[in-house]
């Protein structure tokens, strides 16, 4: 399928707009796909925008993809048309290194191929993303959609699901885990879900009373109100972990304070300068600061398999094609519960 | 022993100078302790300046501190006068606490309570530091110094060797880990010795190539000059774990590019605010920024033992008590190879 329909960017001042993108020709390892659903994710609007200083245009958006096969390579054996499957931020890395050995393709020591605004590793070409009738990605970087999984409500799982699931297994959350979950948005709903769904007892950290109200609705046991001081000193010394989802550069001295002995913070929404924090914060217990992107492909289908069997799923709100320049004006402003899904048969 | 020789200091800006303290007379649980040697820590130089604002006063530094048994108190069970024994920061916590239940005496929930400058939890009285005759502490805080340990050598073992034995077994340092050691001081030396004694591959990380040399002495199977911008992008994501002991305010950038996926930097020696780093430093791998503050009991006699077994002591200059002030001044500088040790018979 070389001419595809799709939404991008021709500069980073300009609106989405329709354009005709070419898709490779199928390689033996291909897998050509069919794309029903994709989710909005901020990072589309930030390279939309050029807000990280590498974007290359046409650019189109995309990497919370789901949908069907409709055909493959002949070297593919995992897939056939009509399969129901995912793609998320990776299609390809160096499958080398320790880190894809690994199975932490994110990681790959080379750099990640990202679905979109990245250049193939064989032909050179630029990576489109999941606004788009289809897409063709290698098999190793296919994942397959769990059939009780609704194909629209599964799209943000694929960035916003992964990156809050796998920095809550990698900290080994699970029974008797006290969590803090900073921040209710795309990221952060997930973040309270999966918590919750690991056995943590979750508390929703949040500026907002409103949000709070809708953190229990999602699952939270408690809910903390981050302008609440005397809460905030209650709760001093009382997380194992806290999940910091939020997006703009915010000093994480007030959370800190919340986490207990040996704790960790882990930041999944910020990519911006630390603002400054007093050591003391962290040597007084063995605490830690990090950080954690997305996650490798064998974490992301085991994710899947963990949302089906737990019946987890994003809270979305469904929009055609041709409201996403109005959808990136409401996600800026935070208004969206929780997640933007782009219904691809309104392209 | 009520009335007690000593060195400490009257006001922020004295210099250090004999004075006669009050030790308290035996409680029940107490052991009364001659002290054969002190260690001299960088702690005690910010505590006689205030320079951390809590100071009161008299001061009398030191908690590095060994020697022998003179008496015990009617209810001791595990010492006897002549016993060989060492006392490090702790001297008393809440004992109720889970930190106190888990042996992190030194991160109690209603703070640790020191070996100087702080008030016996009883009496109220200030507690005074190991530069000085005699101590007496309760039971339950005093540790057993094994015969083959060189009691002088030993002495820095209290506070320079816990500090960094802890998070190296914290963070799992062994066989295979990749270590390097930032900074080669009281404590970074204590870094090499106990992470190569673990069994990890060691880099000494240093601006010095004098101290370099020194490293390598000391068991460093590397050494990286930080000032070699080309060995330092060679090195970039190749440690797993980075213990960081610089004393001073420093930018952990061009550190936090040289740890490996999941890898950690543990600082040790700053009391400080962090320089602003970036967060895509953290994000781009689950890396983590920790902080570690000694060790409690059971580690310390963990650590004791260890370094019995293996035969890890501190480098040490010893000096007489009336060279304390000189010694600061030296410490000031980083003059010294690599702990000073006051010999408590010249005092």
């Amino acid at each position: 399928m070389p001419a595809t329909a799709a939404w991008g960017a021709t500069a980073p001042d300009s609106a989405l707009e329709p354009l005709t993108i070419d898709r490779r020709d199928l390689r033996d390892e291909d897998v050509a796909i069919t794309i029903a659903y994709c989710g909005v994710c901020h990072s589309d609007l930030h390279v939309a925008r050029d807000d990280w200083g590498r974007s290359t245009y046409p650019f189109v958006p995309g990497h919370e993809i789901t949908g069907t096969v409709s055909a493959v390579g002949t070297g593919v054996t995992r897939f056939k048309p009509g399969d129901r499957v995912a793609i998320g931020t990776v299609v390809d890395s160096c499958r080398r290194c320790d880190a894809c050995h690994d199975g932490e393709e994110n990681y790959c020591r080379e750099g990640m191929t990202g679905t979109y605004n990245a250049k193939d590793r064989i032909d050179g070409s630029t990576t489109y993303g999941g606004y788009s009738a289809g897409i063709v990605v290698a098999e190793p970087y296919v994942l397959k959609l769990p059939d009780s999984l609704d194909m629209a409500a599964a799209a943000p799982l694929l960035c916003a699901g992964i990156t809050t699931y796998s920095p809550l297994r990698n900290w080994n959350v699970g029974p008797g885990s006290k969590v803090g979950v900073i921040g209710l948005g795309g990221l952060g709903h997930m973040g309270v879900k999966f918590a919750k769904a690991l056995g943590a007892e979750v508390t929703m950290i949040t500026t907002s009373t409103a949000k709070g109200a809708d953190a229990a609705r999602l699952g939270a046991d408690h809910v903390l109100l981050s302008s609440d001081k005397a809460a905030m000193k209650a709760a001093s010394r009382s997380f194992d972990f806290l999940l910091d989802t939020i997006p703009v550069q915010h000093d994480v001295t007030p959370y800190l304070l919340l986490l207990d002995r040996k704790g960790t913070l882990c930041l999944v929404g910020m990519i911006d300068t630390m603002a400054p924090f007093h050591s003391g914060l962290l040597l007084g217990g063995q605490k830690a600061v990090a950080g954690s992107g997305v996650g490798g492909i064998a974490q992301t289908q085991e994710m899947l398999n963990f949302c089906a069997e737990h019946g987890v799923l994003p809270e979305v709100e469904m929009i055609r094609m041709d409201q996403i320049n109005h959808a990136f004006e409401r996600m800026e402003k935070a208004d969206v519960k929780y997640r933007f899904v782009i219904d691809m048969a309104s392209l």
